[in-house]
């Protein structure tokens, strides 16, 4: 769907100061040289980058992974970061590529979705100008090399982010984020994803479940897990949920797997309860 | 096989000047400390370097796919980049380690074919006189860390690289690359590899055929899959090829994996045809 | 179990000469951002920091391989580098976390055991005081990015390690490492783990097989292994041991995989004959 990016000049023009800090966001993985060849352009174009590798474990063409992970990253980086997130199945077509300043950062993104939880009410948000940028031998399934890269360079080495644009401030695509439904004490919640420990985060967000998340107790499979503070406030090898580090609502295994112990996947629901 | 290598001293005299940039392609993975003590040892030497990991997920002892990683790749950083490649199944024997020169660039590597597809016909190469640099502990299962690191510290610090070198221009291990056999309107390829996609990179080079790579189809397990521009031109779950971002034709499903697709793997061959 | 940490004030007042690099080693994988944002936070707090994933695919909550490989790789850093080590199950528990000071380094993890076998027993090591430099939103999940990251960014930057701490010189928590016995001609010891090309690493040190390491054999499962100097010692496909570069003796198959051979796990034993 798409909808207004709401703005107002005067309160979005903040200033962004480049520092040379660029993160990289991609489902390239890490067994191809594709992160590295990245790498290769961003010094070519920069040689004093910082890079940040934030993830490239994203599945591939998970789209709303990528705009999770850089959602709830963002705000750890300082101002002046250039961060870049690349989930790209249109790669080639004539998809746009997105350059959003927010809150003192820059943001470049295929215009799919991507973005849609990362940026705020404010963010500005045009659409690159490719031709300055793209590389001589341009090809169609690589832009996160031939475009992106050389892009965010030029940005993290000073340009101002929308000379690199053209036309004005759009519209983007915005996909539909799975959100929990909590109404007085009961609610459901949707499992996003496992992440390495096997723990399984929830569309529920602390402020879901008011000012005491541990009042509440999240069903799953028969079980009823009591929301707690942190792992060792069970038992090992004992199921528990508890607001986790990127403020969702998680369950967990404490020294175990979540997602092996509980069979559970994305889209999965689980039940929440407010106990009395 | 052997082979001389082709050079014209005043061809290939170029000046190499180190910026301090060193990739690292290896076989060593990310589940053990191999790499991050590599980068010990280059920091140790050379506290200002720039290291990019171009690729540690070769699989174990897989010299050409070393090799087809660091050929396609290296074009994208700049001069005065020293490219360190270990896939070194012979480490600690007398195989030899060679220092390259090519095009600005210097390269790293053990004599064991690795370089064959990377380097090109005035490429200057030599044999690395490990004595100045191998760490005190010297070990015989972890060059990389023993000698390859404290050797690219010091060229990418400035040390005229056939400083480190004994002995003339050598001829060194070369291995027969995969290619495709293209004659009139048909061929045949074979997999080199699957990516982290799935996709299934082929031995056939876009040159292979010729102005008009959209003209061609390669037909896998029963199907024919046209050779389009880019992923988003067939619908999703379709199977497709395209001329990828290594200039290699690839067969591949939108939004898919071809690899469990089609249950191909390397050396498997492949029919190309062009279409009339 | 606790122990006395030995130290003499003198003989460790070594100076800690801060350079800047900061190592990480941690169980949280690569699939998630909780890397990327530990280097968000570090470069946020000292922008100039240089960074070094030494390994982030520590198994879960594997508290003694991360130390092992720590233990392992720390001489391969230049003195006044920060080792930050995060395995961490009792996080936002009253864990305590610990400063530890030894031979021009220093390190950070929590008191859990890790730290056993890495320091030498003139360290020095108190309690972090956690006040100064927890993130204003102080999660109790992960405290690798809200405690860990801008502690390390301030010594790495120059504070004086211990001005991070509270209270005298500690003890710390150790752990039991597992270690071989060998007495006289024989021997027993246990596999450690397997890196990624199969090799498994056991308890066995080079110095516990006296001066001549290559006269011993190694009985797994109805093989006698005989160790050898290097991997190309034997036929492909042969299997052997040898004094790995962590300095253990380990089974290894040509160009090959000796988990996947010989079918041991952790823990598992094998037995060391010294040949006549």
């Amino acid at each position: 769907m798409k909808s207004a990016v709401a703005h107002d000049a005067f309160a979005t023009a903040e200033r962004f100061e480049a520092t040379g800090l660029i993160t990289l966001t991609t489902d390239f993985g890490l067994v191809d040289p594709y992160v590295g060849m990245v790498h290769g352009v961003l010094l070519a174009h920069h040689p004093r980058a910082r890079i940040v590798d934030l993830c490239h474990g994203i599945p591939p063409q998970d789209i709303e992974r990528a705009g999770y992970f850089l959602a709830h990253s963002r705000g750890y980086f300082a101002p002046g970061t250039v961060h870049v997130a690349i989930v790209d199945p249109g790669v080639g077509s004539n998809r746009r590529i997105l350059v959003a300043m927010d809150r003192g950062q820059v943001f470049l993104a295929p215009d799919n979705g991507l973005l849609a939880g990362v940026l705020g009410a404010e963010a500005r948000v045009r659409e690159l100008d490719v031709t300055p940028f793209a590389l001589p031998k341009l090809s169609r399934t690589f832009h996160g090399r031939d475009v992106f890269a050389p892009a965010a360079a030029a940005i993290a080495s000073g340009l101002a982010p929308f000379e690199a644009t053209r036309g004005d401030d759009i519209d983007f695509e915005r996909c539909e984020l799975p959100r929990a439904h909590v109404a007085g004490d009961s609610g459901a919640a949707e499992v996003l994803f496992a992440d390495r420990y096997g723990n399984l985060v929830l569309s529920a967000r602390s402020a879901d479940l008011g000012p005491d998340p541990e009042a509440w107790t999240v069903g799953v499979r028969g079980s009823d897990l009591r929301v707690v503070g942190c792992y060792a406030d069970v038992a090992p090898g004992e199921g528990l949920a508890l607001v986790d580090s990127f403020g969702s609502l998680e369950i967990a295994v404490r020294d175990g797997d979540a997602a092996a112990r509980y069979g559970l996947r994305r889209s999965d629901r689980v039940n929440l309860v407010r106990r009395r």
